[in-house]
């Protein structure tokens, strides 16, 4: 790459996606040292300059969320105190991304929260994979690269070549998603029907589409704690499906969601690396790698392009 | 209503709702005036004081939109400057909202712009209704008081003791709303599956969810065009169902939308009045007010109080 | 010109200005799809790369003004999003001038308002020409090229070595324009004194200055509906002038304004193409392109220099 | 007044008119500790609380100008940082008021930078008195509320009954202006023809309209340094016009202006007490005092009302 | 208290400071949900109104310190959008405070960039108490309210009647604040003197000011790890000092400090609660409760008056 | 330097370091029209084009400080409109540096807000040397280069070879700057103890360290009246201390600083050109030039780099 001033840190979620970005850009990563105190404040303190330099920081909001956002707004404001030309960010997981509306009164909208403060503080562009909600773009008034591991994704199934599929959405929300997989894969398509009773809360009622006798490719933005992708598994095999195929973009896996996704009813689970998994689990899953996708965005932003060219589907 | 400063002025969208809003708060509509120089140009004029007044403009996105965009960034200016003391919108029906994520690269959000320039030039608060895409509520910082006629749809679908109903969704994308009022009816669900060959083009491919011997009780928040309705319209009608019962709450009406609502597959149109629309065709309509919705809003935010109170289902 | 990445691209108001702009230039017009939804609502897709370009957006505020307007706030925000550089608009005609002060209680200040939209959307940088008020320069914290044609105007008066001119400013408020044309021309000077019994409205009620037997040039900075222009003319008449000769940067030309300026004693009409009048129009006017202008200082903004090399008199 | 939460404060450039707007309206001034540190910075203490409170800060941006712009930044500072609600400023004379515009390439807008400079540190609204350039309103996004001293000059100026009048503008520039007192004063006007060899310089060649036998009444919004003023007399004496009678609403007296006033073709100055001037000089001068116009604002602004009612003739 | 629409609501850092306050002022705490997604997101609704109120949050920065940040900041939010009059934040302990400069390069000032941070997100006003370096205050453009609690801390001192004390420095850096103290008990001062070989340790080399024989009161404004007052105790004993009297305005307490600040040379460590400490280890400190001292300030916000009342000794 | 496209600019203030600075760089120093109209008015031109360029304006807030503030607003504002590429200011001597937090209610904090209308008029960046609070780098959201003389000062010293020497800080806030040169110098430390009776005032009342017999070298961030260093002076004299040497960056000299500092007891007055004196005055004192400084930090901004490598002691 000629753009001989662009320089990547990577902060303290996922420095192995960072390694693997700069090993396609054929680049050593950026000498950062980021610590904490004892009171748990953020220490960050560029270890070379970075004045007038096109500065990309890795950082994805998984485990623990709230320390890896803090730390991001630090790193932002020591760059951009110490004159770097632009700030941009790479966040492959945009955290918080569910809370992108009020969904009763008096609730936050904290992905926009997010947005503003990321930009206050000095960013001056976001890299970003599979938002939640597509609308989050326009939480941002700086450019968004909003990438897609959809490609990936479906190319790895594609090559599965799994006999008769059904393409499911587990909720209504996400069909869109769900939809656009089936339209590619050429295959019919399914949708989980819920009630939710209580906040944050739901009960599968019944399916809408034929699912017996069928693989389900269930087709997921993250998968959180397991619950659903398990309750959608049950349901759909109580109404006589095959072993699922399991795919989402970022494995964020709170709580018991590793033990709950090794579970007899599911064939397969791809996700990608754009959250760090441990490393005994993944050898449990498909992880497949965004880092050639990052690595690409970086090369066309620097040297001009259009990141277009890097989708069949997809991406903006 | 005690709150004496309290002033509402109409735009040249709605005066009709304006007006209606109005009596329910046994005021009188603000005297203003608002005409085009021969170049085109708004002009506008506050007739009467506003200094120090919770002013409320009404202005809804209709047709002709951008006419109707510029004359309130021109009401909302004159405001300001007059030393209104806050400066609320209400625009029952925000335009732009399908332009809220980029579906391509290169494209603009201009549901975001337009949330920026409002705010720039000076507004202080907006009260919308059923916004085409929820997030769009994060578009901006100022407080959005995001009211639903879905209340008022589905108490008047409920007094129509349709028999056999199923709840249609037109499309992936509005899923959610229409499986929210399955449950409110307790009703089934279905869903159209499309392919969109082209930007801003779609065909059904197929139905998801048992339609046949059902009356269709299709949900959007908007008809534009009207296209899309008639194709569902039709596709149910050749897959068994009986005519369909349509509801959305804003009626933007482009192009040939009248005349080809006045389809035999189709017993009734439910909308609202957040949009104008001509007093001949508005016979043919089941017109439900949101007159007393935005009223009862009026006095909630001078007087303190919850917007929930309002709302059985929804509403932020 | 070496700038490479310098892309231009037109609103739908005046293509073929930005087309001879780009000749001037020797580069081709930049692609981008320009259109309305059947809603009305702008929809704009630049279908070429712009990521670190220079984007340069010529749209002036001709009829229909509040379209033309929100077209450009539209392209702007795309450009911002798909990472332009930066945004320079040419805006030859700046609309909405004459609303650039408060001439009583209530009124807005519509020019302020454009500058704070415009620059808020994203707009780096603004071109134009011959501002009704030159104080709109200071509306803006952008930086602002105001070109002017009187150097255009003034050379083509000169070759027509017109025989005991008058220059006439037909207002007390454009007198310092005539008074720079007159020193220029070396020719005496008349003012037009009114009554104004209304807003927007006037009476001639006597010409200070001689004009018997004179040959008047009227300068303007703007022809709207030729009103003005043409009791001016006959005001003239009366006290014994000849034919006059208008001249005037912006032909806006509402109403009947081409019917009025069919006048017997009007001997001949100057314009410039900042604003793009009908084909069968345009034979009957001395038409002075502004395209070089435009062009020269692209190419003045890109390689660096001053643009006062442009012009003998004025321009900033 | 009610306003039990109005607090007036000056700044060091005219107490005496602070005083006068305080009698008006039956309060004391507020006290507040100005002072300068050895060093030339400002120190300024509020001796009182202004928590809550509707502050009103009295500056005149007279000699020495910088001193009085730094002074009330310091003011405004402070009073923010002390929870004041609003801080209104009451600038009767808004200098640099004549670098509205850039007259050359690379001149600061310096009218502009001082309405930034003022908003930024905290200004909620401005109060001043007929601005050199009305579009100056626009610089600010705060309301702008602009006093005129029209009526107190031409009711002065009616009471004189002067025998044969003729109003006349100093230059093309401010013709507007006089051509307002002409209608006023039914009575005919004239205007002065410059050429300006250089920057800031301008030689009187011809005056149009008739001046002979007549008494002149020349009226300016400001009188810097007399030059202009002396000129205008004398080329009008030239001519056979009486002496004249010198309105101008601001006595900036800059360098020798109080003796060149002191002229034997001045028949008499009537100026206001926008700016203070020395004791011994006011004897020579008819001060019209704007205190009681303030006064009337300030009540406005607090009780609610419209400005319009305190003028015949202009202030919006 | 008067002020009914006040209402006050506790983040999850301190909910005794809360409650204190509330009852101090007669009032009952707001209602408000803070929880945790199992993603480890903040969850926060308001489950009272809180339009048009004028609301406070209570949180300060204690650890987990950037959990507390980012739950303060979903709450402002929150409030924001729920149309709250006012937001004011009570933060005891403003964390990140000896991050208020760069002390090397390419360092952040996390300080600084905190308060960006809540005045973007909505912040309107913000309380603390003895800031580490005073000039964080002008960090914020909104009001701080600036408290100390060296009255209570002195006050306190006094009634023990101390033999022959000395007020100790523990560093060059925090030497007015012992100058403070030594003035208001009328005793002498001294001063550690240290290197620092490397960033964020020292060592102590000498004392500077008599010692011997004298009970050093150590002033600090936090105790964090307790290191540097375990190594100033040891040097002042070492010097023939007697037990110390430790006293400081925030109990960090990171790391082993309690176990630290169980030490033979220690007399007694008097602290606020402005951090809240364990239960079993707040009866081996003299904990001095600021509840009053914020309740008083929160009534002279609501009601006018001057915060200055509130203290002998400081607070702004 | 290859950076063809930085420009430098002198303000009024200290143009002799401004041509200091060009000579170490090898360049002209750029071609600016300063004046003043005779109204006190600013009035400013930049001779050449600065259009792409990096600005550099040089002006330090010497006396009198209010007229060299409003000159650089002017300055910038100027620039910006021009469209410099990036504007950078060098501003030795930060003023009103002591104004860096509220001491008493109702103050202001005029160092902030200098930084807030510096950065809104349209600087990119500063450049200042030894503030008196480091803190006040946290005030710009814009990259703030914070040079240090502490090198240039300690090496100075140490070539004298100062027998017996004690580095003396004249109040306890100063004391971390002395604690450092201490160290460097391998010296002991001593601290004046003060009482503040009133604002502004202060009285020394005991030395803490050891001085008698030894050379007290006081050092100071700026000499202001001289009065503080006159009085520490006497006092060291009077414990037995020999005659003084004396250091400080900035020689501010208000009043009759140059006659106090002509002292028996002061053995040198070590000071830097960052403020310029009087020709006749510079004799007396010992001059270090930090033009290299800046010349060299211009260098690294322009090139890359790290301002690191320019200090031994500080700087950020």
């Amino acid at each position: 790459m000629q753009g001989h001033n662009v320089k990547i840190f990577s902060g303290s979620s996922n420095p192995k996606l960072a390694q693997a970005i700069c090993k396609e850009l054929g680049q050593p990563l950026g000498k950062i040292k980021l610590s904490r105190f004892k009171s748990g404040e953020v220490y960050c303190l560029y270890e070379e300059t970075i004045r007038n330099c096109d500065v990309f920081l890795v950082q994805t909001f998984s485990h623990p969320i709230n320390e890896h956002l803090v730390e991001l707004l630090v790193m932002i404001d020591a760059a951009k105190r110490a004159s770097a030309r632009t700030i941009n960010l790479i966040v492959p997981y945009y955290g918080y991304s569910r809370q992108e509306r009020k969904s009763a009164p008096r609730e936050p909208i904290s992905a926009k929260m997010l947005a503003d403060v990321l930009t206050t503080v000095g960013a001056s562009r976001i890299m970003t994979l599979d938002l939640h909600a597509p609308a989050i773009q326009g939480f941002f008034n700086i450019p968004v690269d909003h990438l897609t591991a959809l490609d990936l994704i479906s190319d790895y199934i594609q090559s599965l070549n799994v006999e008769n599929p059904v393409v499911v959405s587990p909720d209504a929300g996400r069909a869109t998603t769900a939809e656009n997989l089936a339209n590619i894969l050429n295959a019919p398509f399914a949708i989980m029907i819920k009630k939710r009773p209580e906040h944050n809360q739901s009960v599968i009622t019944h399916v809408i589409g034929e699912v017996e006798g069928r693989t389900p490719i269930i087709i997921e933005d993250l998968i959180d704690t397991g619950t659903t992708i398990v309750n959608v598994v049950e349901s759909l095999k109580e109404r006589g499906a095959k072993d699922a195929l399991i795919c989402a973009t970022h494995p964020v896996f709170s709580g018991p969601a590793l033990q709950r996704l090794d579970h007899p009813s599911i064939r397969e689970v791809v996700i990608t690396d754009s959250i760090a998994i441990p490393e005994e689990a993944s050898n449990r899953f498909r992880v497949l790698s965004v880092a050639k996708l990052f690595a690409d965005a970086i090369r066309i932003i620097e040297e001009g392009g259009s990141l277009s060219t890097l989708f069949k589907y997809g991406g903006v």
